[in-house]
């Protein structure tokens, strides 16, 4: 378990105008959990709020809905924020910079750290966001979807900046490593291996005497590139005692 | 628009075992489609195949669901492939190479390149995939979540993977970017903006004389900052002439 190590910084905050299905807004909040987000705000949800369901679909990131803020406008939504981003699928024709999510991320995280709010604009599910909406940004994100099915949904949008967010914040810990819980052998005692193996091979009149030499490379590279572990010889020594000890039928 | 520049290579398969609800499986062609993969394989969906309302959720993806293969075991749903990798949100005492999401798809991306077939496994929306699934994989990818919120959808994880799967395969390209559709101004017309605005500030008595070059200098890099186009030269040049043609009253 890792804590996380910058809890004071300002993180973005996740401004989604007229949402209207419940399940977008439960998945944006988990989403937004998952990756170490928590501000909410909600531009006029369509249907009122709070919705039908939605809790459900948050799956126990209900603090992130609980402390959900309502704004009737976008403008009063972004009013105390430093820098605001806009998510698009679509040219709009404004003279704005427009960022991948990494880069933007990076932008956001960096700004984060110092101090500045920063606020990422998400639009209607259906409409996205308008031009006036856009214009309210200092700059755009879109995403590298492909060009035959690039419509994105909302949650999912969500859930790529937060978790660039968390990479680029530094904070993208994975929650386990693949350390092997057994010291690698020393070259020693893969070498003893082989020699048991290939006595025990011999002794079964396993290779052809002319062929031997390189069977036993052959062999002995597979093995190489198992990388074994001190408890990996072991196991193999006492599998190939085994079988040494009930030699097969010949 | 771009076109998919690799449309030959394998590309990842993606493997649901045992998934429930229809909105996941939906949601995962979508998020597949969204970034260029499209082979689907669902081992044992419960309640049978297809489900009600997973068209519905495919949101327009449904050739990914109507190519789905489905299977009986995983076993049988990885018979063909090369390269196996399993998705799991916590350690299972397994020595195997663990992934980041980005690592895991640029070893995919590598593979796929060289001809292999690569899986990926996900496990049940509830309980993920059995110590015995995960042991059929080559390695393992995992997802750098907050600890306090780690549970991830299982669609979510799914357009994790794609989006890096897309970034590693090099075929991530913005839908458009942020040219700008007017030239930069060279700086002689720059400079020719400032002198005019400053003459009219003269003539508006704007400056107090004993502040006039400090002030200068602060408006001049206000105005460099934004790092003006030709047509944003004109549009100033306009509004400048506007508004010199009604003065304000004073």
């Amino acid at each position: 378990m890792t804590t996380e190590s910058v809890p004071l910084l300002p993180r973005p905050i996740v401004i989604l105008v007229e949402p209207q299905l419940a399940e977008n807004i439960g998945m944006t909040a988990r989403a937004m959990a998952n990756f170490g987000l928590s501000e909410l705000r909600l531009v006029a949800p369509k249907g009122g709020w709070p919705k039908k369901g939605v809790r459900e679909t948050a799956s126990g990131a209900t603090h992130v809905l609980d402390g959900a803020r309502i704004h009737a406008t976008v403008g009063e939504a972004v009013a105390d924020l430093h820098y605001l981003l806009a998510t698009t699928a679509r040219e709009r024709g404004q003279m704005k910079r427009v960022f991948a999510p990494e880069d933007a991320m990076r932008e956001v995280a960096a700004r984060g750290g110092a101090g500045e709010r920063v606020g990422i604009l998400f639009g209607r599910e259906r409409v996205g966001l308008s031009n006036d909406e856009v214009s309210l940004a200092d700059a755009i994100v879109t995403f590298p979807v492909a060009p035959d099915y690039s419509s994105l949904n909302l949650a999912q949008s969500v859930l790529l900046l937060a978790y660039e967010w968390r990479r680029a914040a530094g904070l993208a810990v994975l929650p386990f490593d693949g350390g092997m819980r057994s010291p690698p052998a020393a070259r020693e005692a893969v070498l003893s291996l082989f020699e048991s193996l290939e006595g025990a091979l011999d002794a079964a009149g396993y290779y052809p005497p002319e062929k031997r030499g390189g069977m036993v490379r052959n062999m002995r590279d597979m093995f190489h590139r198992m990388q074994m572990t001190e408890q990996d010889v072991r196991s193999l020594r006492g599998a190939l005692r085994a079988l040494a000890r009930r030699p097969e039928e010949s």
